[in-house]
């Protein structure tokens, strides 16, 4: 028996997030594990289940979720991607795969996570997204102000008690997260994106630091009341949680020793700088 | 009563072309001039039916559409693209709107269209095009020689009749058409683009040229049987159609005089160098 660990790209707009579900009668619903199970049959010829390694939400898009699974194959790890990607609708594909460690879990091993939030902002037509890109943005009215949000988002990087930044029913024992950097970037006039690194995420804690400093962009709250709001613990003193849209899981980190997959940068893979 | 011209753009995936269309049974299929004919009712509140420039296929984009309609409507003009882009869905939306003379004729007057035809080429996973963009390109595997392509499109330049570059039931009485610019861009490593500007279109012509070009890229023709393809006045002579995503209508030119609207460079709209 094998394991493998694969780097999974999606466009989240059509899947009910990554972890497979049915509805209350039974029927499947179309997600993420559920199209690479399905591909991992058709592929290996013998039942496979995934273990992904963020369970992004219905709408949430990636370019570098990574998940890890068993198999008996003797396929050569390099033809992994293509086999898969060949077997998979054109909204989900593999982009690289690598042997792993029969102990390696891809929540557990993972060390950071990278996301992404854009955001168009301004007045119509100016917030309309590039047609061609249209459902990897949202959108904000009226123009954000992207340096009070980046003074703010400053102001988040370190370890702290998230539980103002996370949905109410979070489920976790601990809220205490390491929030590595957390920066915006004025990617094009009207369009800004916010990068947030961390060791671990809560529920909707991405979407809320971003509802959050919108919240700044907008000159309703002040970089300054960061700190009391993390404080507070309390889900009310922050913004609201942003809609899936705008976010993409970009890439997760493992320890080099378990030789976990790295997108190929032509693949619009994870960029770590 | 007005007459006005809107610069349409629109992702065709989800439409079965501009045409509004039912099926054998009456139901109506979803086309762009429906959408945009219902957004008209909408926000003019009476019935107006749109003429549109070019009577894109299923599946083919544009960012440089036309079409005109009258309406009895007090509307400010610079209104007119916000309030329907408003009342239309996420993939259709109008960038520019302008009051015309009340025999403006979108298709008659028109002195000249540009498209585009992207795609991706080589091996996979190289041809795997940009997740977020993966609608607006064809995949032709394996790699293709863009300068011989660039080499036979400077050859379709001029006036000749293109017959042999049309669907067999082009259905006009003259297939002599003029071709203003023809010529391959490369855009990125294993993405080239093929522009095409001509004073009229026959049907498929842009998608034949496209699949004839390919053929060249792919060493199968030379650059220089182009002369005796056109003179052969024979559909077989060419290459196959190309698929409709790959496809783009740019933009639209009228005589100044008539004011016809041009799409702002803010919404992606034509480039017409």
């Amino acid at each position: 028996m094998r394991r493998l660990a694969i780097v999974v790209q999606y466009d989240g707009s059509s899947f009910h997030g990554w972890q497979r579900q049915t509805t209350p009668d039974g029927s499947p619903l179309r997600t993420v594990q559920g199209e690479i199970d399905a591909a991992l049959v058709r592929v290996m010829r013998q039942p496979v289940t995934t273990r992904g390694a963020s369970r992004t939400d219905a709408g949430v898009h990636a370019v570098g979720q990574v998940a890890a699974f068993n198999a008996e194959t003797t396929i050569p790890v390099e033809r992994v991607s293509l086999a898969l990607t060949s077997a998979l609708p054109s909204d989900v594909r593999v982009v690289a795969a690598a042997d792993v460690p029969a102990t390696f879990d891809p929540i557990r091993d993972a060390v950071a996570k990278g996301y992404r939030y854009r955001i168009r902002h301004g007045s119509p037509p100016t917030t309309w997204p590039d047609l061609e890109r249209r459902g990897w943005s949202a959108t904000v009215w009226p123009e954000l102000d992207a340096a009070a949000m980046g003074e703010a988002a400053a102001m988040l990087v370190g370890t702290h008690d998230f539980t103002s930044f996370a949905h109410t029913h979070h489920g976790r024992e601990s809220a205490v997260r390491t929030i590595l950097r957390c920066g915006v970037v004025e990617e094009q006039p009207s369009q800004l994106r916010i990068e947030v690194v961390g060791t671990g995420f809560l529920y909707n804690m991405v979407r809320i630091i971003a509802g959050t400093l919108v919240e700044v962009g907008r000159g309703r709250r002040r970089p300054q009341e960061i700190p009391e709001m993390l404080a507070a613990r309390d889900r009310r003193s922050t913004g609201p949680t942003m809609p899936p849209e705008g976010l993409c899981l970009m890439w997760i980190e493992y320890p080099p020793s378990l030789g976990a997959p790295i997108a190929p940068p032509t693949a619009g893979g994870p960029r770590r700088s």
